[in-house]
């Protein structure tokens, strides 16, 4: 007879809310190797935390957080928090030996990290860090077909994660905008998703130039003492961030993060240009893979359209869901996060991206920071 | 105290897989003005049903629809099964007085449509037809922007359905492809779909000339005798359906559905022009909206692709997911069909498409035969 | 030493701007088997047709096109005048045994194409009807898969010609809006270009049914007789057309023409979908054709969108231009239907479309403008 | 009565062609300042530069530039050579004073470009820089967009150009691949266009860092000796380039060229970011602009897809082309720059780009060159 995992998880807003319903949705969709039970869900604020365990599915809610981790009951620890909590949360919990999920980025700073990932070495647990865009079926399928040589020689890995709220200038400074609980703003919140794509896409990176950036330094700040008047308030992390890097395998990256590109809701933008071939993606098109393949009869080449819903297993984690051309959406990709972390914990085996990739993940965050502070290339 | 709804679902494979979530997801993600339980599921194959309770999450499992309709306990019937078994359920579980949500097309013909909708019409009961199509965000924006008069007088509207798992000659002969189950094939089974959305977002249909076709009139029965060598079975349904049609206020139709497109998966492509406006939509691309406005500077107009993923209720229900830019997928419209059945059944109010919608539906499909038939215009 | 050809040209408005850049252009970029000598170009108006002639290149004017067809100087005669004045003057160029180049329709009506086409089909003379389109060099590569078999058998033809220019209800009666000079309105001016397209593309029609409409019988006439103050005219030709048709091959056509699409400004729009495989082609969009093949591994299928401006005569007409990627615009279509035009006369060799081409063409024009009388299928 | 200009034109293959059409065109559709005699064409093959006369269009042909530059009969000079010879013919004409076209880049290095400057500015003659990618019609719309301040403030500049003919490694060492004859290779072949693109439509280059490199340092020679046997040649320039820069106006600059990106042909891509709106542009879909404008009602905000094919003046140069919706090609952009230089020329005024542009286009050239070798940010 099958375990079964309870799961406790801290935090409950965006991230909460996406985990939540992957925790709830794992089992309706995919045959996992273990049963799930969501324990408890935990916030600092009480009322909130009641209502959202009503909301989100979870049995019991608590506000102190190691209760979920010392409980002789939990089996994994989800950690949905602003990331100036991840190392205290996540280190306790492989204390307690828990299998953790945590989201990303990993640490506030490399040093965080590097506990986090001694920890997590240390322990039997199983440990994932939550970057769900691999778990995109387009991207896991370009991955399979890198992997296969379908390119051939890479020579570009090009990526951009724009949004664009903040070409907003009365948007507030929120936690994101602040290096005390967000490390470094759109730099690790959102270029590290791309970093981890050209790790898990192409390879490691060597070294690095470029910059990190603040636009607009002043904002609002996000509750106004008299109604109507807003103070404002410093935004002291980068809300912009870009750089040129060559990985090991000798391919030249360029990868850039901003929120000021106006009309880019989520754009995460991906080329990888091959001797064969050329991928493209872009999320605002998730379930769609660009493909170009060279072998093709050359009067008739160009990029290929794959629409990524395809039946029987040819395709990664799509045959779970509906038949071909009924596209799936943002929150599957943290489905097939949980589905994998699952059956990682239940085999006791490692499970990409592990805390070691959020580690080697923060190296090229930082060495771009130190890039940009000392205007010169950096080895990661 | 918020009142609860019992559910009773018949029918497991794949729309009670697609209504199953959307019971289960709806109150997670939107305030419903009721509770929900997932009672019962009903299937004929005991082993089967009961695997599909335990998967889909509800509680208990029957293999005898009367059991449901009859129930004190059930409020709502929900109807998955193929078309054939449509009216005898929903007349039973409307004289049952149940609420009732039925998968599309409403009934096999426009005599069981006449008795199901006489049925409703006669219940107190809150009845709707499941054409999910309507609440993708997209859509429902389009209505709004054509009921507001965003374009103008409207010359056309044109609709595809296409899809291509019949262009595999091999494909067999399944249940939607034989009269006894499906009523009228992909007439009945996706051009209805488009029907709706020319309806929803147009107006009505006046008169009709067009076809019902079969491109392939036999195919492999579907499990072979012996093994590998397949018997051929017969297509006694259209594979393929084209209309032209005048619409009641001068919208000149044109409606296409088939399974015969190679590459289109899922492909519903809607465009409608009007005097001062034009809005393009594709199902393959569910979470935009192509909109071309003639108020915008002459030298700068052209088709916006709207990304309809707004937070702040600018948008229909798009709010209730996630941020700008991170879409929703194709059972997403379910979630948002049950939302609005559940809110209206509380309030003992209609809510479209009723099964009045699902008659007049049908009195368009029969028109199309009727023309096919004779080979000239129809009224419908 | 090389023949050289004297062209006659009628007419110099906006066919006659691209004609004569056709016949300067042509020997520029093409090795052309005869050269040629741009002689006199003809219009009504001798003040215009003398701007013309500088404007344009040609060495001499006048305004009787008697004087061309009966010019013992003249090798070829281009026929760019309105649709009333094609007969009379390709059937006198013929007699006097010119080489004729007509723009399309043929003539105003099936009695006036049969007269044109008996005449070139008497004379030894090549004689060509101008449906530029086909010499697009992704309509060509179209084609050239096609003949090869890529697509299997085919199900489905489906055209769309949308512009938007009668949505503005202020566009006033121009010769194209009335019978007398344009035959037939929207139906003979473009629907005639994707019934070319279909017959050069997929195969001959059958049996047609569908409709010719005038959605705005009545329009501002285009010159005010007192400034401000327009006078209404009659729009006596249809301003929209739609047809469902079989081709003799089984094919499922669907086409339609309209002035009304706004947003539309010469969208061309053609798929065809085959047991193997579809083609989409759209012209705002003329440099690129979509292919999907069924033959591609089925992990990675989708449409190719192939930019067709390949070097080394892989792609038809494409290799005399520029480098990959540099695109062509709408005018080529006209210089590689010259070239092959003059080709064609030197020697002595029918080229497609011919007049022939042109009559069968107005047959399915005829038969739907029938079918749109008497509300029937109407065999062609 | 209007002037003549005689001109003069130095090479005559892929620019030498391209130019050729656009003289000829030019007057052909749109009123110019003065009229144009093609007069002498010269290359240093004697047989080709007559085969290339008569193809092309010239009157006469020489294989010696300096007959052009120094007679009297000769009013402008095109110098369409191998980047090497530029500087020394320009510099020779504009001591003749006569007007000066010269395809970009402008000299082999800063040096070269001083001293062409230095002449032109000495010179009254106009003196211009072929970058024909500003007189792209979406480009120019572009421009005045951004200059009537539709963008607000501009947080980024995006470009990449990107070709895959270096992708095939069996591509020879052509002059474009050596530095005596190309100068820096992609870097100044390509990478030259679109920083040329980000100062005319966003601001000059203040510091930039970034790198030039050679994927692949050793190619067939063009023509093996021993047939089939390619003996093998090195490339000493680079033959790819990216950097980030920061421009006088605090835009955040991001460039990229290549030619080992599989599937594109010629992409020229822009993407400009501002706090009110976005423009985007490929080249590969040259008749387009896309267009995201904040100011839009923000339930139905989208990149609008501009077709720049305007008539009425609304749009730079297309109404001298064809109606809406017939789009223009590649070559056209040349015609409209040789428009504006001729108009030049007879105001003796000056006209965009100018020497001063080049020499402004090969600091930032330099100033990359001199970033990759010292590895940090260095100043324009």
């Amino acid at each position: 007879m099958a375990k079964t995992f309870r799961v406790g998880m801290i935090g409950y807003r965006f991230m909460g809310r996406a985990h939540s319903n992957a925790w709830r949705q794992a089992p309706r969709f995919f045959a996992l190797k273990a049963n799930l039970e969501l324990h408890t869900i935990c916030g600092r604020d009480q009322a909130n935390v009641n209502a959202a365990r009503a909301q989100l599915g979870w049995q019991h809610s608590t506000t102190d957080w190691r209760e979920i981790v010392e409980s002789p009951l939990i089996d994994i620890v989800d950690i949905t928090t602003p990331t100036s909590s991840h190392a205290e949360i996540a280190i306790a919990a492989l204390k307690h030996g828990k299998n953790v999920l945590c989201e990303k980025p990993l640490g506030l700073n490399l040093k965080e990290c590097e506990q986090m990932f001694a920890a997590a070495h240390k322990s039997k647990a199983v440990h994932m860090i939550c970057h769900n865009y691999r778990r995109i079926p387009a991207i896991a399928l370009a991955r399979r077909m890198i992997t296969e040589g379908t390119l051939g020689r890479i020579f570009h890995f090009r990526a951009r994660y724009a949004q664009d709220r903040l070409a907003d200038l009365d948007f507030p400074v929120d936690w994101r905008l602040q290096s005390k609980s967000s490390g470094s703003g759109v730099h690790s919140d959102i270029n590290s998703h791309i970093i981890d794509l050209g790790r898990y896409l192409v390879g490691e990176f060597k070294e690095v130039c470029g910059l990190v950036h603040t636009f607009v330094p002043e904002r609002p700040l996000p509750e106004p003492a008299v109604k109507g008047v807003s103070k404002m308030g410093k935004v002291d992390v980068p809300d912009s961030a870009a750089f040129l890097g060559w990985m090991e395998n000798g391919v030249l990256a360029n990868l850039e993060a901003t929120r000021y590109a106006s009309g880019r809701k989520n754009h995460i933008e991906i080329e990888i240009n091959g001797e064969k071939g050329s991928l493209y993606f872009d999320f605002e098109d998730m379930n769609k893979l660009k493909f170009y393949h060279g072998d093709d009869p050359k009067d008739r080449r160009g990029f290929r359209e794959i629409i990524v819903t395809e039946r029987d297993g040819l395709q990664p984690y799509v045959s779970h869901w509906w038949p071909p051309g009924h596209g799936i959406g943002y929150e599957h990709t943290f489905v097939h996060t949980v589905v994998d972390f699952v059956n990682a914990c239940a085999d006791g085996k490692p499970v990409h991206p592990t805390f070691e990739d959020g580690l080697k993940n923060q190296r090229v965050l930082t060495a771009v920071e130190e890039s940009s502070k000392k205007g010169k290339w950096v080895k990661v």
